[in-house]
């Protein structure tokens, strides 16, 4: 229902991850209920069935790029919003049962992608130990937290989750790593513009058209939308068929965007619109993208104004 | 006033010449009071002026191509709008006061331009003859009529009008050559659309821009509207400064034309629409130029009602 | 011959106009013969009949536009290329056979386009004085020095020629006013590049396909040309059928144009090369227009030195 | 060394994978060494080292899409030159130690992506059996094998290697998907073409500039080159920093894409080539893609011939 907050909560488990921290930063989320979902396509069913009014899962990350499970469960069976985002940093930390010195670990149970990330700090800190691979970050805390494993690195939530000691902070090789989450539910009309708003839609084109992703490019150049990702995922049918993901700076309801996408509409396969909302905003005065000069909204709504008066045949 | 005929006419003279006689096609004007001008600039000026409700003059030729004066004078002063255009065969005929043997014949009178399309025919048929300039086709045909040069090259209203006997017809090199005329008023409402309309307007563009008409041409493009004729003109202030002229189908009231419209009066330096008014149709049976795949009518419609239900939420 | 200044020059006639005056700017030309041709075609036609080495004729003007005959000559016919541009200022002069007072002027012979020019001029001086059509600047001239009008509208270098007192100078409405004539010669190797070239050259497209002039400009905008000046001229085979003409900076012989050239000949319907010569300074100082920026030949030469390394295997 | 086929090859680890049996298919591989490595990183390090002559890689899969951790690390580091493709079909099996009824199954070991690929097959003749999370379709294999569960999804190989009874076969919910698999080598001079090629590059743009990917995809469609799959990826410095990857039909020692990869080297912040290669035909009797209309191989070569004849003033 428009207007009301969500209360009920689902994302992408296991509990005392990166997701579930993000999760905690949103107020509505810190008070309603939380329930951890083993994977993405259960979150979002979660959502779609009712059981939960809201999902938070990762799109996309600065090191590893779009996670490409929500992309395809978001342009799959029916249709969701995304009403939110969250950019969190990615900032891995290695803990243990208690203090231990670093001499003494032999051992770090750790997420693949997680200890391919801190492969710099391990090989200065701990070049004698044996990396284990688990299935997520909290995975890795919880086997640090039974002995199982000499030490973890995890999530800050997870050492915290799981009263490990911590024996180091920051210990990714990218410091300015993030992870950008969104918070997906049921269509209903976009949040209202705040001037500083994202979209997201899906378009579908055929790659026998040569020059279709040029094609859909040009809508948007002419219309002065300022396109701040695209991702091309396969469509599942076979290579050589592509869904692009684009971002770009505005809102469904400003005039610049709305004739983009109607542009978009005439010309694909199909679009699929994913959303309108406030975009974050990397650091304290973080300024909202300007309109290409000529094309704000004030140009457009003095073309709208003199189209009428043309239709008029008022030519003054 | 909208949907009342215009009775006062005037046409670039002089008389009896092929503006005359286009302008005798149109019903009104054959029933109406019909001035010659003697210019393009006095025409236009008796419909600003109010002395004249409509103006004929010449807008372009198959040989000699745009009338600059004409273009000149509608980006110029107060401004008028197109309500029609004419187009007539240019059928020269050769004409002399009674009836005479090519032999005889030892000075043709002929505008230089009329001369210049019946080279051949003069070579083959008059070759020891002097042509000798002057200034209309109408002067030549009175010349002849007054005895001053043996014949004249002329219109057939021209010959007609000062009784000449007909020596030859349709003598132009180029037996295809036709003349496009346009009908000009005070602006008003533009004639309803017929579903094959022409629309002209000039964009005025910065040279100093790389690439302005590259962008001019993208915005008509990308929404399918069909360029059917474009022509620069210096704008006086110094070489390398252009207006150009377009004729695109459609009517501004189509959404296509609207929204490329507003398109070019956001980026170019200015716009000034000239006027939506039936396409002269060539020969019987000449069918409307249909809009480019995925970019009819319907499909525009289409693209505006998806738009409303996504910014209401409904993605259904 | 390359490398052999023509001697013997043909201009457009008649004699004492701005042509005349233009051509004697040209030291080879003041040296060599000159003979007056009665057409721009008859010109023309001299030097591809080896009967002249070069000529002299009209091909801009900033009030009028293009000289429709000029362009119509050039793309008919036997090739022809241009090896020279002469721009000069349009000043009109008033004379007389002697010293008149102007209430003592009563007829004034003028070429209608200069009368055009000088309207202001003529209402405020000579407001009632009776202007009489003639057929050139310089009949105007002749006229007036034998007697047959009072005064006479006509190039400097006419009331020079007739021994004219001159009455007043620069009586244009329009004081910047500039002729941009052209050399034109039968096809040889362009004169080598200096830095400040223009480029000519002529494309013919179908206006069935739409998008064809899009298509020629994106040619030009990736290459990163800069185009100058463009005129569409019907192609005298019906209305809605063209052909472009394109200025653009630089030479044949650049790279970056070349490139371009190329990529016309293969998407036009045929394009006709008029030649690379050096550009006209308006002004002392006046500089080269500079490539855009990461297109400049400096760019060219690393793309394609770094294109042959990579072909050999060399990603270093 | 261009032209001695290599002999040592290295490729992503464990045994017993789709890759290594991608791998097979190659007559030189099947009769050289093979070597698996522990990630795409050490593999791909080890050919850089010399200790191989090659690895093969997963670039890109029907269902998942790219391989993230491939294209960085083509970008990344010492370059790399792809010198073939190989895609096979993903026919997933299940295995187990000995023939075994459905109904007796009740853990099913799989790697995380092989049991969402299997989950409609899972369901319909495995609903009541626990899908355990294993490291890879290898782990699974040997893991049903030790008998530490009682089957394993794996690859064909797997079921082969670890000598278990196949259950049922080709059980993947999408039929057609594959894996396309790159060999990587030392950069040397790319194989010859055969007139069914495909290059690969990677193109870094920054995207502060709007209209950068736009004019990345111009230059690919003046020249008439074919884009078959664009990727994005981040670059690792902040979100909003983009690589894309792009494979087009053609060789690198074509006109056509020379002169496009001329044009992006030039524009681009920087192009990293990756390689031209034979395509791999899907299918017996699987054409070329043919050049667009006027921009073949031929078109190039006489658009060439033009202008070296227009260079020397021959307009004939």
């Amino acid at each position: 229902m428009p207007g009301v907050p969500p209360t009920h909560f689902v994302f992408l488990g296991p509990e005392a991850t990166f997701t579930e921290q993000a999760l905690l930063t949103l107020p509505a989320a810190a008070r309603g209920t939380r329930t951890a979902a083993r994977s993405v396509p259960e979150a979002l069913d979660a959502v779609r069935a009712g059981e939960a009014d809201a999902a938070l899962v990762p799109m996309e990350n600065s090191i590893g790029g779009a996670v490409g499970v929500t992309l395809d469960e978001l342009i799959d069976g029916a249709p969701l919003m995304i009403t939110r985002e969250v950019v969190i940093p990615v900032e891995f930390v290695i803990g243990a049962r208690g203090p231990v010195a670093f001499e003494q670990i032999r051992t770090v149970a750790a997420h693949p992608q997680a200890s391919a990330q801190c492969r710099g700090w391990l090989r200065a800190h701990l070049p004698e130990a044996t990396v284990v691979d688990v299935l997520s970050n909290s995975a890795a805390a919880i086997a640090a937290a039974e002995g199982e494993y000499d030490a973890a690195i995890c999530a800050p939530i997870g050492a915290d989750r799981y009263r490990l000691a911590l024996l180091a902070e920051k210990i990714s090789d990218h410091p300015d790593a993030v992870t950008r989450f969104i918070l997906v539910s049921r269509p209903s009309a976009p949040p209202a513009a705040t001037g500083d708003d994202v979209t997201s839609f899906a378009v579908f084109i055929s790659h026998d058209r040569v020059g279709a992703l040029l094609a859909v490019l040009m809508e948007l150049a002419v219309r002065g939308v300022n396109l701040t990702r695209i991702e091309s995922r396969p469509t599942g049918e076979r290579l050589g068929r592509y869904a692009f993901f684009l971002d770009c700076t505005g809102h469904v309801s400003d005039d610049r965007l709305g004739e983009a996408l109607q542009g978009l509409r005439r010309i694909c396969a199909d679009v699929r619109f994913l959303g309108s909302y406030p975009r974050h905003r990397a650091v304290e005065g973080d300024q909202p993208i300007p309109a290409p000069a000529r094309l704000s909204d004030v140009d457009y709504a003095d073309a709208a104004a003199w189209l009428a008066r043309v239709r008029a045949g008022d030519l003054s």
